[in-house]
């Protein structure tokens, strides 16, 4: 299975510590050498850094975990090919524009017999059912809001809506962020952890670093991190409930509404 | 003025020698310090590097010099801002997804007054004429051609037609790849060079660097470099003339229709 790393704050924020750590599992402490990325929002630009090698033997990888990149959000991937080859194209994470915004999104998960009718507006270029999710999903915020973006409830309930629509198809954790917010999508693992006042110390799990957050950090930052599984091992993360859509904003969850994505077996496709 | 630089290749090819002539444009022996990026194709995927810092100083910058990414289509940018502040979502190449594969694309020049009707494919996210060139471009091929890429002659075509309706407005030297080819329109300064056996030794002119061709090529080897102006001081590069828009495929101009995209004074608006 993937991994996913999501960061969403209240100031610009740099993601070294969590990357390194993040970083390891891409090879390391973990199987998954199929590629990595990383996407960094800065205002309303991204950087997007791509790499189909393994993220702990990665040039490009120790550029990310060495220069402090400071962002509102960032969202991160390490791969484990399950539709699609090794390539770039089928690198995490996707980014495309919709209503004047980059939009960036990373799937951990299989979806099976997933094969949306495209209308056009956005097609995948690489192979992998997790592009063609984000395709899906773009499609059907552009086609329901024509005219631009809609108030952050009805953004929440129709991501809402199509995540509880594709997890018909399979394991659908995803994250995804145009720039000023973050959705966090739990089908089976994906925990979080809000850092803020009074900062402490955190242990990595996966490198033996330690960073004292109180030297680096102001009273008033708070910061989100979501994980597929717990980064740090001296910290209380918070399991996100399978089905349940959050949405970060200013370094912590908030309520935009029922956030349930679970489906009942009513609305499973008939079987014939 | 900007700085433009892109490459061709029939055969994945490192650009880190021209890169080291042409980094240094950006604040070094050249006045543009207002960001800079690269856009590295591979396959159908891309890596796009972009830094609002002038490149001369950039770490992103050393990582691209001294990281040999092996591409067939490159597209490089030096910003000396016009319109729009210098921040990251502002920096070219600009990157959007078109009949399921990326395009990518960078412009040298000013444009005035050009305020093109979108019908909200394809909106700028930054505040560029620039983008906003490139958005309207990718809109009227997608509206042309609803279905899919069209044969090269009717691509080309098109892309010329767009090119000289933009012309209108300003100064547009452009460079624009879909990862297949690369169209590099010369509004006013814009030359290249076609590599190809038997390889001799060149020279960069902002740089004293180097490079023996023969060392580093097989005999079959072909790659295009176009520049705003000559990188290498002891090769013969040719300038494009005014008005002419050219593709590369496979590391050399091909005939695609007539290059022309010059104007007449009756194609000129209507001033009342």
């Amino acid at each position: 299975m993937c991994q996913l790393l999501g960061m969403n704050c209240n100031t610009p924020t740099d993601i070294c510590f969590s990357f390194a750590g993040f970083q390891a599992r891409g090879g390391l402490t973990d199987v998954h050498g199929d590629g990595w990325g990383i996407a960094f929002f800065e205002g309303r630009g991204v950087r997007l850094f791509l790499d189909p090698q393994a993220s702990s033997g990665s040039k490009v990888a120790e550029l990310v975990r060495q220069y402090p990149i400071h962002s509102l959000n960032v969202i991160a991937h390490i791969r484990k090919a399950t539709q699609g080859i090794v390539n770039l194209e089928n690198t995490h994470p996707f980014q495309r524009e919709l209503w004047g915004r980059y939009w960036v999104f990373a799937h951990n998960g299989n979806l099976k017999g997933f094969d949306p009718a495209l209308r056009g507006d956005f097609r995948p270029v690489g192979q992998t059912d997790s592009e063609l999710a984000f395709c899906h999903l773009m499609e059907t915020l552009r086609q329901r809001f024509p005219d631009g973006e809609p108030p952050r409830e009805a953004l929440f309930a129709l991501v809402r809506e199509v995540a509880t629509e594709i997890s018909r198809f399979g394991e659908f954790n995803f994250l995804l962020s145009n720039g000023t917010c973050l959705f966090a999508h739990c089908a089976t693992r994906l925990a979080y952890i809000v850092r803020q006042a009074p900062f402490a110390r955190a242990h990595l799990k996966d490198q033996d670093i330690t960073v004292d957050f109180s030297e680096h950090t102001t009273p008033g930052d708070r910061v989100a991190v979501v994980a597929t599984t717990p980064l740090t091992d001296n910290e209380a993360w918070t399991p996100i409930a399978p089905g349940t859509l959050l949405l970060f904003v200013d370094g912590s969850p908030v309520d935009a509404g029922p956030a349930t994505t679970s489906f009942s077996e009513a609305d499973q496709p008939a079987t014939t």
